[in-house]
């Protein structure tokens, strides 16, 4: 037996009795006469002594000899540990070692398994294993494993089915790009591995399963954007005879669920905003709640001066930043410097700071008398001491710049808390977005999503204003979640792919069978997926996937620990009936 | 709102309520003045009535023209019914319904959706949407999210963390053959999906993770026997810091547990068996042990005489089949013919009838007399009544064919009883195989099973002959489980290495990280692996894989309802910088 008890274990109510324990090296300090170890596993560090008047001597050379990281086996008893330590909650106590095992040696560590390790994030990523050990990664992994329970464990209750869908399916050029798998067995034929199960999903609800979910892995061969992987983990899931209401009822449950079994905090409110208002409101269709400097549209009040500028942009936008009144004439400027900075691409900054005497100091006063910058403060609610920020230009644009300067500014400000959940629900999304590379409609969502009824009429006239019923769950900036209510007739949804400019062959080769199962009797249907990934790393008070995942790849796709991907022989090749074609 | 209850929900003491229900139409039956419909959904079946006396007309006329398989929503009362049917839990009551809405119709479906369809085998895959309708694969589904359920809340009680591995890694040619994935980032280059998690739980014992698992997909590119899958799940497991015993019980544990919960039936026993005893005995290394026949070697007895087919033979042995001996001259020769059959090879069969009397009677009198034939009967274990059966050749060859006939006797005899559940641990699987094909030994695991520490010697004289720390979990006769003690040392690794003829390049090509990370500090450690489509098969009382995946491949390998794999277009094909070699 390797251990009666962990490192993590002991307490002072455990003091004189026989233990065995095993772990790794953490450090040594060797006083020449006594030798003290801290050993560690999974569940945390215990004190070793070696005394050389109560170990014996073979034993106590042995410890001399130990290095850090090495894997031992210890037998000993527990005592009481003359200078505490409150730091750890073993820390009362210490093993006085009888008996020492070396199991493994090891090489000194190429960084420092520590809280805060002197290891950069690539060799950190080659060395994956001992990243594992430390701490803020472990507790990771062990937080993503309870997330995933909780979200399995509270579906179930509710009544879902998790169902494995295949792997191994089919690519459809729709969307992003697939992986594909070469079949040795089907001569010139390939798999595709799933950027979700939705097709299977929605034949699920034909099938009357009713209530399904998974967790479940999902490929996207795209060039990686920072911290996006192509391989990622989705809570998928999907119910038969819903409205998009019932939908939202049930995953606010789950969202709640979570956030108050895992932080402690209650959720009361799960505000709405359509797609519309949340990207007239906050330049962005995922907005960060937490905080206000909400958009104040300027345009009526800012277009009647000579101010060329302004009365040249198609939009005259700005937000208030709280106390940004007290800035200085080099601070306002670096924050003119930040918006035209490439990233965020903005031409100049308009500020106005509004004194705690009532009155306003502008960067275009030549142009703008006391009561035009009354209004702006007004608009952009904007009290004495902010600082309004206006920003120009083109619609779009102008509001993704203003979008940036104000998650900055919140960031900034100390806005943006960790500990702080604010869920929203965006809905009403576009149905279709233009594509300038294609030079046609994409779907926004995906080709199956239904269109709001009423809308129907405009996709012959303005496809780009017919608003879909699909939503997404937001959570402190971040889509957590999307979803939609699907097309379940055959009509709707050949008129969909009409739209999308697939030809009925086209349409039938991709997904004849989708349709085939809509002519069987397929139930209203609609569903969600969240990006597990994510999700994890919000609640867990972070935004980089990556430290949550146990193996992730880097930018280029390549997991850098197992060196793939890799070439392979020329006779695997061949059994596959491929070639290179460099 | 579609339905406020489900089909199978309402009860005689929900009678007079007002509640709408959605569903299928299961069937109708329409007497004029009277309409019944049988409304499905997942949970139930519920009887609505149309009566012309109190449902508006314009409901029973829509009610007329209902086909199979139409989805509905109606609104009505629940009243009760006059010809109760005890069969199904809503049967005393009857929905009165006043509201009638064709949420869709439905083509006639190709196979009846009842418990027995009339559908064949290929048609219910092509329609597997619609075979999930059906009771018999509706409840493999929800059985397999049961089990699924149990095991991960089990695990994770006993302090086991679900990690995710990546599915796209690198491609090793040890073992089966991997399906690969090419990467278009990296030009000439090729990810492999996982035929098992097995190095990535290895480094994550490095890691100090301590207890893994995880219910993952894996992927072998095999000729596919009856009842493979190329993509499989997996109930993957892996500890640090244990021997076999250690793992042995905590996963009596786990199949305890799952029998006890699923089938309240409590397991007492697991009993423990060596490989070469398992052979020995019953000619098998997944022995089903509800039944008897053990193996009788008779070539002591039996190579004495002049019989010449028994004194050539490398092996004679026997079973005794109870009950046998009141078979007829016909059933015998059948018998005969059976164990002749191609698909169990053997030539021919000696038999021994053992009569109420004591006295016997065989096949072979001519060279045998009644105190050789006590003897048989006693090594045997054969009782006045039974059979002997006596089979004959080259070792190998005649303990499969006996093992063939004893499992088919089993069958016949009722022996192999669905409902009872005798798990067994195999132990001490042999390191390497001899692979015809290659002339080479190979993994019988895989390549980082542990040797026997004893046997190690016995590497180079008589490699056949070492033993591994390696074990099968063996239910009713099935392997759902195997694993082993893994070497944790780069010393012993490279031994294996060199004997699986891996050259030091190769090994450090395929392996390095794995044999880097093993300076780094490995733990001892070792794991297990269930099939988890076999084991919720077993346990749903069925051996069939197929009816327990939601989707799953035929017989070479393709997806019959999306029609997978398929061919992808030339363009997909650049990108990928590959072109077919066909």
């Amino acid at each position: 037996m390797y251990r009666t008890h962990s490192c993590g274990e002991l307490r002072a109510s455990d003091i004189n009795k026989e233990v065995a324990l095993s772990g790794w090296v953490q450090k040594t300090r060797d006083k020449g006469f006594m030798i003290w170890v801290d050993l560690r596993d999974r569940y945390g560090i215990t004190q070793l002594i070696f005394d050389e008047k109560r170990t014996p001597v073979a034993v106590v050379e042995k410890a001399k000899t130990l290095g850090r990281e090495y894997v031992i086996h210890i037998k000993g008893s527990v005592i009481e540990r003359e200078s505490k330590n409150s730091n750890i909650p073993t820390g009362t106590i210490e093993i006085l070692v009888t008996e020492l095992q070396v199991l493994n040696e090891a090489l000194v560590p190429p960084f420092t398994i520590e809280d805060q390790t002197d290891g950069g994030e690539d060799i950190r990523m080659k060395y994956r294993y001992l990243d594992i050990r430390r701490n803020p990664v472990k507790n990771n992994l062990l937080f993503r494993h309870q997330v995933g329970m909780k979200v399995r464990n509270y579906l179930s209750e509710e009544g879902f089915i998790e169902i494995e869908t295949p792997y191994l399916i089919k690519s459809t050029p729709e969307g992003a790009r697939d992986f594909v798998v070469p079949s040795r067995m089907n001569e010139g034929q390939f798999y595709a591995l799933p950027q979700s199960p939705q097709t299977f999903k929605q034949l699920l609800m034909v099938g009357g399963m009713d209530k399904y979910f998974q967790i479940v892995k999902c490929f996207r061969d795209e060039d990686l954007r920072a911290d996006r992987q192509p391989e990622f983990t989705q809570i998928d899931c999907e119910m038969a005879f819903v409205e998009q209401e019932d939908i939202l009822t049930i995953f606010e449950g789950l969202t709640r669920h979570l956030i108050k079994d895992i932080k402690g905090i209650a959720i009361h409110d799960f505000p709405r905003m359509t797609y519309d208002q949340a990207i007239k409101i906050y330049g962005n269709d995922k907005p960060d709640i937490r905080f206000g400097m909400k958009f104040g549209e300027l345009n009526k009040v800012a277009q009647h001066k000579d101010f060329k500028v302004f009365n040249d942009a198609e939009l005259v936008v700005g937000i208030a930043v709280p106390g940004g009144a007290s800035y200085t004439r080099k601070e306002i400027d670096k924050l003119i410097d930040w918006v035209k900075r490439p990233q965020v691409g903005a031409l100049g900054m308009v500020y106005v700071k509004c004194n705690e005497d009532g009155s306003f100091k502008s960067s275009v006063d030549k142009f703008y008398d006391q009561d035009d910058l009354s209004q702006w403060a007004e608009i952009t609610g904007a009290n004495a001491g902010d600082l309004i920020c206006v920003l120009s230009g083109q619609t779009h644009k102008v509001r993704g710049q203003l979008s940036a300067l104000r998650m900055e500014m919140g960031e900034r400000l100390g806005l943006r808390k960790p500990e702080e959940f604010a869920p929203l629900w965006v809905v009403d999304f576009p149905l279709l977005e233009w594509d300038e590379d294609t030079e046609r409609y994409h779907a926004m969502h995906h080709p199956f999503t239904s269109p709001k009824p009423g809308d129907i009429p405009l996709l012959n006239s303005r496809p780009g204003d017919v608003r879909a019923n699909a939503y997404d769950l937001v959570l402190n900036g971040n889509e957590i979640g999307g979803g939609s209510i699907r097309i379940h007739d055959k009509e709707t949804q050949k008129l969909m792919f009409d739209h999308l400019g697939f030809t009925p062959e086209e349409a039938k080769a991709q997904f004849g069978f989708l349709l085939d199962a809509f002519q069987y009797g397929a139930p209203p249907h609609g569903g969600i997926a969240f990006g597990f990934d994510r999700l994890v790393a919000i609640l867990g008070g972070q935004e980089t996937i990556r430290d949550f995942i146990a193996f992730p790849k880097n930018n280029s796709g390549r997991d850098v620990m197992i060196d793939a991907p890799a070439t392979i022989d020329t006779e695997q090749l061949k059994e596959l009936n491929i070639k290179l074609d460099l």
